[in-house]
């Protein structure tokens, strides 16, 4: 099949590699509809992650069930799914207990970015729904595979309530994403840290009532005064740097929770602030199996449309030119057409 | 006043020093009932906090209200009273959310192993009771100070639930009073890690169904076994420690939480772990007025008993002897009779 590589730090090709295959009876190959691009793949891509040159690389996609291994009861060739980038068996004592991101038979997609993928625990982890044609939908659906249960997670994570205030620090697509949720959540002010117009214009779409544009200092102060002296309810930490990480303790009120959902890259944590000011940490890598039923509810009700992070559509062959988009940022995520 | 001091790392003393005044108008003069030393009176004892020589120690009392400011409403002469280590206003946003500890009024005693004590924010801080001289029920009133809303605050940061798993690192007075407040909260599992046999039976005595005595490994070995391969649901860091801290996120279960209350020394945040787990960080220095009308109810009801964790009782003057006794752990916790 054609499938995106990663060959070294800045190096993506196009190729063809072997075609994935059933490794185990609970396995299901899909064949890829909609991949993209995750904030997650630049890591590699810019070499702070270590890298095995000719990996496929991806694990965002939603699909067409092609084949299921023998113990595979729930789905069957020809079903359209939404492929949670995390497999998970949905039985398991984590899994039951929301923590599908431990589960026990966890795995993860590795070649979203290409024209079959092979999903782990599939009938634990994929949700079916109806094929679409419609562009739009198609986007959406394919956030549900990961960018939008991300933000989504960090929002229940930091304990956004109904009438409270939240921040979002961050405004990549998973810090959009993160936006909707608290909107969507009932938070009252939604406060987007941002400094990219077309960025903010999203954030604003999907709820943000305010946007601060300082950093440091300046940008902790804005929040103050937008939450009248007290700092927020809840804040979503985005990123995952150490600098986004202490912009998130320096907004949070005491009492409150950061939910942070950022791969950590070189974060220590300000452990003397959080107990002197009673602000805790929660968060991790989603259970977006967890999720997937009521957003994609969400979705198909028209009440969130968080495919509209999607800025920039390629085919499979282009997806170098789609790392490049987002590495520079003229791209907040872009979407491949296998 | 006599009152205790402190000069220098190991040095105690019980000296005269001027008696605290009013400084405001919303202060209250305290005679102390009882005192007594807490585990966090060791950090400067062990020369691991700064000192300045001279100062008085000693942040928990119980006693009679002496003298109050004019702005002092609720209280006057005479009161017998429960005093939070904490001074709160218990007015401000911060307090309306629960935070009292980051109190925008916020103050601390500063000579609760002494004849008297200064509290702030007395309206705010103090909470009234009748006057006993049933030495149980005192000890357990002098609990309230401090150390069982301390392990109430674990319990709650770390989410315990009724029918659930705890486990509790520390078998301190505070790890203590957290598997009483995890038992009194309904935990069903509430495990104890210890390898002290006194403080086993308090343990035991205050609701602990197992206690771990081995450490590192095959401790965190021990509770995953009584968790049934699962981890605990809730874990209480009762130390402050690095290796404690790592214990308790060892014995955590993915989506859980560890609510800390021991104050951090050389602590390291497993950030990583707690991403990739979802585990959790919350907690921090106690509200205590948050909880001590509840905590006072279980006392006077009976359904709690925290004054157990005073194993030894002594005249001020045998402060320094007090100091000792716990530093060598002959003493779990020593009260203080001025």
């Amino acid at each position: 099949m054609r499938a995106t590589t990663i060959h070294a730090p800045g190096d993506i090709r196009v190729e063809d590699v072997p075609d994935p295959t059933l490794t185990a009876p609970t396995d299901a190959i899909v064949r890829v509809v909609r991949g993209c691009i995750c904030g997650s793949d630049l890591w590699p891509y810019r070499g702070e992650n270590d890298i095995t040159a000719g990996d496929t690389i991806g694990h965002e996609c939603i699909g067409v069930v092609e084949e299921v291994g023998a113990e595979v009861t729930r789905f069957r060739a020809g079903d359209f799914v939404v492929v949670p980038f995390d497999h998970c068996d949905n039985t398991c004592a984590h899994c039951r207990a929301g923590a599908h991101s431990a589960c026990v038979n966890m795995s993860m997609t590795t070649s979203g970015q290409a024209e079959y993928a092979r999903v782990g625990q599939a009938d634990g982890s994929l949700v079916a729904t109806e094929r679409t044609e419609d562009e739009d939908e198609l986007a959406s659906l394919l956030a549900l595979s990961d960018v939008m249960p991300t933000g989504w997670h960090a929002a229940v994570s930091a304990g956004v309530q109904q009438g409270g205030s939240a921040v979002v620090v961050g405004d990549g697509a998973v810090g959009l994403c993160g936006v909707l949720a608290a909107s969507a959540m009932g938070a009252e002010k939604v406060i987007v840290m941002s400094r990219h117009e077309p960025r903010q214009a999203i954030a604003r779409e999907f709820g943000a009532t305010h946007v601060v544009a300082e950093r440091g200092r300046e940008g902790s102060a804005a929040v103050k005064e937008i939450t009248d002296g007290v700092g927020a309810d809840a804040v979503l930490e985005c990123v995952g740097t150490d600098q986004a990480m202490g912009t998130a303790f320096s907004v949070a009120r005491p009492g409150s929770t950061v939910g942070f959902v950022g791969v950590p890259h070189g974060v220590e944590l300000p452990v003397q602030r959080m107990f002197s000011k009673n602000v805790g940490l929660r968060g991790g890598i989603a259970p977006v199996r967890r999720y997937l039923p009521e957003l994609l509810d969400l979705v198909q009700s028209g009440r969130i449309a968080p495919g509209r992070v999607f800025d920039a559509t390629m085919d499979l062959v282009d997806s170098p030119e789609g790392y490049r988009a987002m590495d520079e940022r003229r791209a907040i995520k872009v979407m491949l057409r296998p």
